[in-house]
């Protein structure tokens, strides 16, 4: 496609873009049938009834029960956690994989490993809002905060039911999500690392891909069909619905669609909230957290100790680095910035002859005026975030000192984070720094963020933290060496003493950096305290460019789904290739051809033996394309998803599974804020491999007879 | 496609595969109408007549007239020395490029530059041959040698003609090349540096690509119309032909043609060849480079100063080390040893029922142990060729020595390189030491290689170099600090004395490295001595094989070309997409929009503003692709090209130019030896965009007249 065209095309709104509530798809029933969808778009609208109902949470992302029996089909990487727990030296199930060959043989899972069935979904905005309406600010937000507890707090009094209170288009409508937690979760079936993970970090984020990136897990209850710890006596569950798996694949150009919990995305954030995104947030977080990669290098140079120390602390950097780049790179490929102010310039022109203009006007303006003051202290605030996540001691002391803060509260009315659910976290937390701590990095990487934050003009900066650090880099470096040399936060023992400790004991501490914290933390409070006043604000405003927005599109023919807050969505599309540059065309479907290419026999391009042995023979009988008589792998569509969709079921039109999702493609990293019609692609399993796997290199006859997957055994 | 059908595809000859004599393509004129050509292929058969004629040798690379006046079209890559040659501080035509709007300010080439035109290819076997009949060994080789320096000296007597003699099927036809050399070469066109080599180094053989690699010179002789050195009063030389640029441009599987002056190949090597190949030479090569890379890297660790003096010989051998992975793993991938043992069991097989099996299989086999035998010491000869290449002050000394020893001989007499004219290179050589040698790197090197060769088998060493290097890597460190700390070599003005000093001085010298390769020097011309006799063993026998293989094929219903030798090959095809992967495309022709898409700005990625202005404005009439509204930049075929293809005229079916060949893409680099249909092909310039660049962005409407093609300026 053309280049000039193809700026055309990103300019219009484009059909398959969406992440829509179940209860949004009657309404797009016209445009849902006219892509190819065969059933009826009523019976998707109750996300609690049959079919969606089979689609479950677990973890932060998605599965689907398979069977009457409570298998449940997810990502390998989803269940990875699971798999390691099972694992060991003498019985590597990571390597080797796990068939049960019956259910007496399936694995229990990590006891802190959770599927969570939705039971209900019911809007209780007015309940939301109703002590909130007239106020403004921290009240606000208090308000929604406190009737949401209240709402959640009643909802759970049922036993084995995980409640939350969400928000849908910033604060416009509110739902109360009820959900069926299940305790007992047991392994099932999952290939080896190089069939579920073939590729890793290298084929991260790549098309085309080669990774049966699946894993079959089976859900259990009591005896008494309750959910329940693991027993040996439970049995399995009876899920309200399950899908079934197609005995066709499919082709380029097919209609599929896709059920799951995607995690959040900003596309109806403002014009101004992209520009700060795309010109200021995305270079600039990455400028910093670049100088701190420079920091663990240099040290790395001659120090091993401290290079393992912070090993893993550098990978999250680099990642981080290399995820925001990819980020800030498509949204400038996409002219996400002039095509959002366009469109938002439209849609207030529109408005200003409206009647409703009145009312939302002077309120989109409002939202406008708090994002500019927000961004008013965005450097400080950047850097001050970054001091809390990227240091150890320093994070430490932050977190006692403002532990201590909020023990003087009822627990109900602490910080989320700091009530008393939350320490066996904090613990953790703490008891880590041991492994991940060099007082010289730790120091440099203070200084390369303070001498930053001492560069800001007056307004952005902290008379508290002028007072601690000093005003020059000389004053800041011999703080720091002061404190670090005195502290005995060092010591995991007495990091633990302190977690326990009164409040009191805290307040009187001579500790070194302790005592500087304490100095500090009336600064972090009051910002705190600003930034919940004005996103107390925000909650009560956005709603208006919401309405306005909802209302401009309805002009253009077009519905609006809200942004992802992992609550359960549909997107629908088709298999689709990908142009993804000038001349480079990626097919939608990979073959195990691709996986003997890729094949260096060295980790991660290191396909089991039986894997190779099945390509080499070519036993395709049922499973390869009747046509090219090549055997699928994976599949590419233009699904709409974003992180939290892992695991979940791609379905055809007439909604029989075809695929898992599993990833997206590197183009694609940007699009939770614009979706871009031409690199925004979903990555699958076909589940034509999953099957042909289970039949003929990794047999479990069984398990497609419970998912009633006919077998294809050579005669 | 699919990777077990593609084997298949890969075992079966294949219609576009060769690097046809001219003189061949009558006999191959069914094929050549069945691909698409409109032309009659008899009009082909001489290459001294139109259209052929217009082709001609620019340096080691192509080049063609495209007027009746001189005007020739060669790449950007293969002009660069002249464009070169023409820049300075106050005018640079490698950044800016170069319009001349009338011939008065064309501007004339380095002296050195040469244009040959072929006028005579003759048969010249029973001449060449005549002498040899009945001797073996070195007698053979000398005898051959002997004629062959008797018809170019005889050729050359014609003023302006450079001649030479060419063997065909490895010494089963020889003919006698007669060319006219142009020694008056100006610049009239050149895009700049990021059009002409826009990606340079990292899409150095990457398809998709969008390099403007083409420059226009025009070729002049004295007013008598003979060769002549560069003068004002000049006048531009008519070839004898020239060819027609084309209208209309082309389309995925459009037939095309080419016609150029290839290397070498190896397609016909035999199968202990190709196995020597892959299985030993590239693996031990890649091996002893990686080691020399080593220690030049570990220096560059410490000593900035030898890391600056090694910083081009450690480029060349990473993109040697690169090249010939990259040429394995080619090889492997098409399974090329398997393929060619194969064939050749099938061609002896065959041979065994036929008549001429009585004289043919005793020559074979004999060229079969004469293979084994030169393979019988391939460890030591590798090491010795990499010493006397990867050196400075052993290589000087070698070459200082050895032209003492040829010296003794009648200029006629000496070995090719030790002539009085290749002095000047030889000085140059010595001269070029200072910047490039570093004692202790040198020492390192040798140590490296030296290591090596003390470990083989008694059979392989030599007693020389036993005596002067010792046996043991303490000696042989030992002798190399000796020998360094005392040589004089490494000063430029006694290497220059030497160069010049008569062969007595350098026999009596004490200097410590002339007396020890002085001692070296007989092994190394006894190995020279056997290899020559070996050599010509293998012409004598070779020719047999070759007998059998067109035998063989012509039973098969298939010509053979012979492999590339630097002359006049023509090869057809069509225009063909590339899939290089499973599941990735690449489309056979780029656009425009790539070049925006890769622009980063920084070279080699700076398109300059007027071409990326022109984009933007879109003014692509009369160019871009009538169906896709893109603008054509470069595009891709089949054609069968290697090394000295540089610079090819693409014609379409009716014999019009439509493309400038300049590469060819990373998978083909093993086509030297196998031509996979799968991954061989080559990379040419749209003709398209160089008349579009010549109208809209530089224009120079003068030569588009000229050149007889219309222009398309808005109205």
């Amino acid at each position: 496609m053309g280049w000039v065209m193809a700026m055309v095309l990103a300019t219009t709104a484009h059909a398959d873009e969406g992440m829509w509530m179940p209860s949004q798809l009657p309404s797009i029933a016209r445009q849902l049938r006219a892509a190819g969808f065969q059933g009826n778009p009523a019976d998707l609208a109750d996300l609690t009834q049959a079919p969606l109902s089979a689609v479950v949470k677990v973890g932060g992302a998605t599965g689907s029960f398979v069977s009457s029996d409570g298998l449940v089909l997810t990502n390998h990487h989803v269940a990875f956690g699971v798999i390691q727990y099972n694992s060991n030296a003498q019985r590597d199930l990571i390597q080797n994989g796990f068939v049960s060959h019956d259910r007496a043989e399936e694995l229990p899972a990590n006891p802190d490993f959770r599927l969570r069935v939705t039971t209900g979904f019911d809007k209780v905005t007015d309940k939301v809002l109703g002590a909130a309406k007239g106020k403004t600010g921290r009240a606000y937000y208090d308000a929604v905060d406190a009737a949401s507890k209240a709402l959640v707090t009643e909802c759970e009094r049922e036993p084995g039911m995980r409640c939350s209170v969400v928000n849908m288009f910033y604060g416009r409508d509110f739902y109360l999500v009820k959900q069926l937690e299940l305790r007992d979760v047991r392994l099932v079936y999952a290939p080896p690392r190089a069939i579920g993970n073939y590729g890793d970090e290298v084929d991260n984020f790549v098309w085309p891909r080669h990774s049966g990136d699946f894993t079959i897990l089976r859900a259990y209850v009591g005896p008494d069909g309750k959910p329940a710890d693991y027993a040996k006596d439970n049995v399995p569950y009876h899920p309200p619905a399950h899908l079934q798996i197609a005995s066709q694949g499919v082709r380029e150009g097919d209609f599929v669609m896709l059920a799951g919990y995607p995690g959040v995305t900003y596309r109806h954030r403002t014009a101004a909230e992209f520009a700060d995104q795309v010109q200021w947030r995305l270079p600039a977080t990455v400028d910093v957290l670049r100088q701190l990669q420079d920091v663990i290098e240099e040290v790395g140079h001659t120090d091993r100790q401290a290079t393992i120390r912070y090993a893993s602390q550098l990978q999250s950097l680099k990642n981080n680095i290399k995820r925001f780049s990819g980020e800030l790179d498509g949204l400038k490929r996409s002219d996400a910035v002039a095509i959002r102010r366009k469109d938002e310039d439209a849609m207030l022109s529109w408005l200003a002859a409206q009647p409703s203009a009145a009312t939302l006007r002077p309120q989109i303006d409002e939202v406008a005026q708090l994002i500019a003051a927000g961004n008013a202290t965005r450097e400080r605030d950047l850097l001050l975030a970054v001091m809390q996540t990227q240091t150890q001691l320093m994070r430490s002391a932050l977190t006692l000192q403002r532990l201590a803060h909020e023990r003087a509260k009822p627990d109900a009315q602490r910080e989320s984070g700091y009530q008393q659910r939350d320490e066996d976290l904090t613990a953790g937390m703490l008891r880590q720094v041991q492994r991940r701590y060099d007082p010289k990095v730790e120091k440099q990487l203070l200084a390369s963020l303070l001498t930053r934050y001492q560069k800001l003009p007056d307004a952005q900066r902290l008379p508290e933290f002028d007072a601690a650090f000093g005003r020059s880099p000389a004053e800041l470096s011999g703080t720091l060496d002061k404190v670090y040399a005195a502290t005995q936060l060092g010591d995991e023992a007495q990091r633990l003493h302190w977690l326990k400790a009164e409040p009191a004991e805290l307040a009187k501490s001579n500790d070194a950096l302790l005592m500087l914290v304490g100095k500090l933390q009336p600064a972090l409070l009051r910002i705190e305290e600003e930034r919940k006043a004005r996103e107390g604000d925000l909650l009560r405003l956005r709603p208006a460019y919401m309405d306005a927005l909802i209302a401009y599109r309805e002009k253009q023919g077009r519905a609006v789904y809200p942004d992802a807050n992992s609550t359960l969505r549909v997107s629908y599309g088709k298999v689709t290739p990908l142009e993804a540059r000038d001349a480079v065309v990626y097919h939608p479907l990979t073959t195990t051809a691709g996986i003997v290419e890729k094949n260096t026999g060295v980790e991660p391009f290191d396909a089991p033996k039986p894997l190779l042995d099945a390509i080499a023979r070519g036993d395709y009988a049922g499973y390869a394309d009747a046509r090219t008589g090549a055997m699928p792998v994976d599949f590419l569509s233009n699904l709409d998803t974003t992180g939290g969709n892992s695991g979940s079921p791609v379905l055809n039109a007439k909604g029989e599974l075809v695929g898992l999702n599993f990833d997206s493609n590197w183009e694609a990293v940007s699009a939770s804020w614009m979706f871009d019609p031409r690199y925004k692609r979903a990555i699958h399993v076909d589940l034509r491999y999953m099957r042909w796997l289970m039949d003929k290199v990794y047999p479990a006859p069984q398990l497609l007879k419970e998912l009633g997957i006919p077998a294809h055994a050579a005669p």
